[in-house]
């Protein structure tokens, strides 16, 4: 086996470990998970599970380090598009219209897991660490149409928070109450604010 | 004893109940919260506790219940105050600027049964309630603005939809992450859109 084999086989090993964790969260949700449910999912060697991960909370980490990673290269940008048209479907990946009903069971125990955040330093940093992914996303986007001359000259950081804030209220909102219309109204009310306090007037 | 004196006696006993809640889940959490543990903090006959709540989470939905309530009268809008002065003031009361540290624990804890939503019926309704009453209180206030001629001719619910999601994301990044001052950034934010978005040009 070459070095080449060796990383492939590690990479390989690590996604099928997150698979498993993903699909054993979405059935048993965060406070029933055990490292053995996530073996129950996992086909190769359950001891290889064991021997890398200490706790549940150790395996949860990396797994929600390993999901913002994936999402950071799924989200690439296209710098071809109106920065206003990389705003929206940033904006729609992170709040998207409905949720299939797999996404809406990892949600739940997403939110489970940040409800954890204020008695565990790894998932606070975590989340601290995909608060600011998210934002210096959206800044940077803003910055860039400030530069084309498409938006204003608005702080970008500071609108960067506010859209955040709007998407972590949003997540929340959805699988905690009976938000009915409230989601569309969110978005319609986002376009309404892309529109009137980011691009320039005609 | 007369029928006014046993209301203000049960009145009494509920507050003491209520009371007693808050200052265990603000020292145990959700989580390690028992009804012993606020019996513990309950000054009164400690079977009292036991004969009114069947479980933890009866409890906490009331107490719940009961928060909403006491944050509805305490929040009494001054009719007599500018429409976007109205607002402020309501936003305020919702992501203050900065937390005293009981607050911040009982906004851990709150964060914590909101995670519980999903899994529960009862607490999905009472989240459903407390999110419908803010957002109708922040809709109430833009319709007056309108009429008053002060606040654009807007969509009251989908401008009242943002906000309340803002002040949900903001208390969840709060007390998950180390937001720095994000915080602040967001108030600007928001001052900035009931400037722009809400308020007829001078």
């Amino acid at each position: 086996m070459d070095a080449t084999n060796e990383t492939d086989d590690a990479g390989g090993t690590r996604a099928a470990i997150m698979d498993a964790t993903y699909d054993a969260l979405r059935k048993h949700g965060y406070a029933d998970l055990t490292i053995q449910r996530i073996a129950d999912e996992f086909d190769k060697s359950k001891s290889l599970l064991y021997y890398h991960y200490e706790s549940k909370d150790d395996l949860l980490v990396e797994f929600l380090d390993y999901g913002l990673e994936r999402f950071a290269e799924q989200v690439a940008i296209d710098p071809e598009a109106e920065p206003d048209e990389q705003l929206r479907t940033f904006l729609d990946s992170l709040v998207p219209e409905s949720l299939a009903e797999d996404r809406h069971e990892f949600h739940v125990a997403f939110i489970e897991m940040r409800s954890q955040a204020p008695f565990s330093e790894p998932y606070h940093e975590q989340f601290t660490k995909s608060d600011a992914f998210i934002r210096d996303t959206l800044a940077e986007i803003i910055e860039d149409g400030i530069e084309r001359g498409v938006f204003r000259e608005v702080d970008p950081m500071e609108k960067a928070e506010l859209l955040v804030t709007i998407t972590t209220g949003a997540m929340v909102r959805r699988v905690t109450t009976d938000v009915g219309d409230g989601m569309a109204a969110v978005r319609r009310a986002v376009d309404d604010y892309i529109e009137s306090e980011l691009l320039v007037a005609e």
